[in-house]
């Protein structure tokens, strides 16, 4: 079903009177509002899990793991939000004559455009991350629909529906677009009542939502997350020491959920040498053990082996090890492996593909694991397989590191992004298209979130959150000294 | 002097290299920095003054003043860096297992552009909040001289290089692009190694370089802050019981320093009426006695008297009363007036003059007031000009005027923009390019900040905001619990 113009625009409209009704909220009504809905995602059985199994081709013991942690995120989002960290209070009361009473508080941005992402059907579609932190911003959320995953995201929208009627919020603090034209995206964003955009997915659709985002009359801040290819730094000492395990850990990361991660740590750098040597037969004889795997659409699919082709016959470029493979419609595993040089030459060893295939770039000394890592772009993830006396005889990688990441990594691996306070998820441009914010974590609530000060106000006329006595008992900066409840 | 592209290129080079030594530098080492430069320029005497007071015509008390203001920013900001609020800290220690340790803290986001502003040739110029801002968060400066102060920038210019030689930091993390041409901007904007672009001024210029940002191969930041009209909403309970002394203090508001502050209230909304009938004598009066002055430059005078010309020169405009103008090069103050219906039918009466020119919209009724304000688009400020009873009568005037600006006043007027916590100074577009930040007190320096990770990372290769023992003694977030130091 497409949605005409004019669906969109009365959805937008309707958006915006959830809005004004959110934004009547106190911090801690809005965290009980998403504990509802987290209740009803909880609550949801087989049905979901099949539907999303059919529609993804993921493991079912994956989305189960998935749908645990999409009612975290609303849980520990709601939780952070009812601390009064989002509303970062500051209150400086002046002297009662030149210096005024001045009292701060963040308020949602409006109406909120969230695009799920085909990978993660619940962690970051119809009731994912983006969705929850914007209504913990007090925003209210208008869903573009993923066209790989429609039944999925019924069940999710009925949920969250279920959960705003049982909290007694209105129907218009959530509702979603369908249509599986990009049209149906554009004209969401350029509704003038739309005042953010979040994104999860191809560095083509996010730059286009960017772009569009910016063109408009009013422009609004686009959060699109475009992935990445995560570089593995294998230090010297740490290759010596721990060469064999490695290996086996990288292929399995790589490969993990048929490598459809946004972290998948697709290219892996290191010293040529005997422990590279060893390495690299460790690589090969483990992803000759991965069997091929259905990708989330057959789209994915097509882009996938038409980018591994493209990949495999870029000059100075070899296949190291390739995993089973005897399906056109199904994702075999390669590791493929060029110089330090060759990379330097040819940005298209710079370009993620999609799936689960890495590129191993052979350097002649740590001086061009620099300049390898010089040349690639903004990053989600750096991770460094190292020890250390690597990281002290190197510590200028780990400083150009910090500039081209969100996330740096010592040993691990990139895939597995925990839902916590600590968490980036984001990095410099073209990983996100804004590298001060994330969006995982409780902090992803941020990137919908504007101060609002308010100078001599009587107390009762303020917001709760920025009342004398404190009524909501959050944490507030009151003459510049951070005051618990 | 206009710099060529080459010499350009160099100084931003340079400045990347003063970042990565600002990068090194802890919270409170740039703290220290940034006093070891206020001292040199509160060291500064009647030379800076008179020459501020030569370029920009500004009366030498409201320089003195001003210079008090820009001292007071760069230790205040450095007050608030100390504390670690902008280090924004959270650690999560996880289980030694399948939870990671992971911790989180901002850096900056590398050099940043600022452009000066005419207006504030010592706060928002040079040594002006963005540049303090942008050192606070460990960002390298180039600043773009603004043409029309070149002698006091280099006095400021040379007063912060003394204090970075001083503290011992290499004269990269600050310098200076010169040159009169828009080229001399848009060729440091567009260069690969500035990472964030801060300007006050016009929207013509700030929505320039928020356009040449967005349109980088690297899209970057640019936060403009481009002035408004800044609305006093007069309600009637308050315009009877305070009619005259408001019209006084309007007047005074109105034609502060020429008219020339971005938070300059250009429009003054009220229901006709006895008490606004009475008023408009006052304000006639209070115009009246108001004498010519010379404004910041001959291109600003001679736009602010075509732009009221143009005014006044509106349909259902007229006159309401005026000040002395008896000199072309000088601006006089006036005030204009038009009913709710006209101003809704025309949309040049939303545009801003910069200069003392008001425009009262005398409306039929609070619904015409609702529908008047819902017309302007974001503003930095809005006014009650309200007592209690206007505010319970009228909440949805309260509930709309959050949704269009930055700050809220009870009372008082809007010049005059304290530099404290809890000050928003910004707003929604065309207010400003992003409404999630301010341009003044503190907070402006999270403008220019990133989140980073680390995950897993021995203690001793932590930055010091990020290990076990917290040796800067900073406010952080462990485990989820705020932590004092």
């Amino acid at each position: 079903m497409e949605m005409s113009n004019e669906q969109i625009h009365d959805i937008a409209s309707a958006a915006w009177n959830g809005y004004q009704y959110l934004q009547k909220l106190t911090v801690r009504e809005r965290a009980d509002l998403m504990y509802a809905i987290a209740e009803e995602i909880e609550a949801l059985d087989e049905e979901l899990i099949n539907a999303a199994h059919r529609e993804t081709a993921l493991p079912l013991a994956r989305l189960q793991g998935e749908k645990g942690r999409t009612v975290h995120q609303w849980r520990s989002y709601a939780d952070a939000l009812r601390t009064g960290v989002y509303a970062d209070v500051r209150i400086d009361t002046g002297d009662g004559a030149a210096k005024s009473d001045i009292r701060k508080y963040n308020k949602g941005l409006g109406p909120v455009a969230v695009f799920g992402a085909s990978n993660f059907p619940f962690a970051f579609s119809t009731a994912g991350g983006d969705t929850a932190s914007a209504i913990a911003a007090g925003c209210s959320v208008v869903y573009k629909e993923h066209p790989a995953h429609p039944e999925t995201s019924r069940i999710m929208e009925h949920a969250i529906k279920r959960g705003v009627a049982k909290f007694g919020a209105p129907d218009t603090v959530f509702d979603c677009v369908k249509g599986s034209s990009n049209s149906v995206g554009e004209t969401l964003v350029l509704n003038p009542l739309i005042k953010a955009v979040a994104f999860t997915g191809s560095f083509r659709g996010g730059k286009a939502l960017f772009d569009l985002g910016a063109s408009r009359s009013e422009p609004v801040p686009v959060f699109a997350e475009m992935g990445s290819v995560n570089p593995i730094l294998a230090l010297p000492d740490y290759l010596n020491q721990h060469g064999e395990t490695l290996a086996a850990q990288y292929v399995a990361s790589l490969t993990l959920g048929v490598g459809q991660f946004c972290t998948n740590p697709g290219l892996f750098i290191a010293v040529k040498g005997s422990a590279l040597t060893l390495l690299k037969e460790g690589l090969k004889k483990a992803i000759s053990e991965i069997g091929e795997s259905s990708m989330l659409h057959a789209g994915i699919c097509k882009a996938f082996q038409e980018n591994k082709t493209i990949l495999s016959k870029q000059p100075d470029v070899e296949l190291l090890g390739k995993g089973v493979n005897t399906q056109e419609d199904k994702a075999g595993a390669a590791i493929y492996l060029t110089s330090g040089a060759a990379f330097l030459a040819n940005q298209h060893l710079r370009e993620e593909v999609f799936g689960p295939v890495g590129l191993v770039v052979e350097c002649s000394d740590t001086d061009e694991v620099y300049a390898v890592l010089a040349s690639v772009p903004g990053q989600l993830t750096i991770t460094f397989a190292a020890t250390v006396v690597d990281i002290q005889q190197n510590s200028s990688l780990l400083t150009l590191a910090q500039e081209k990441c969100g996330r740096l990594l010592f040993g691990g691996m990139p895939t597995g992004v925990e839902v916590v306070y600590a968490m980036q998820h984001g990095g410099p441009f073209p990983a996100t298209t804004d590298s001060r914010f994330t969006s995982v974590g409780p902090d992803a609530v941020k990137r919908f979130l504007r101060p609002v000060s308010f100078q001599n106000w009587p107390n009762q006329l303020l917001p709760q959150e920025l009342q004398d006595d404190n009524p909501l008992k959050i944490a507030r900066i009151v003459n510049t000294v951070y005051t618990p409840e």
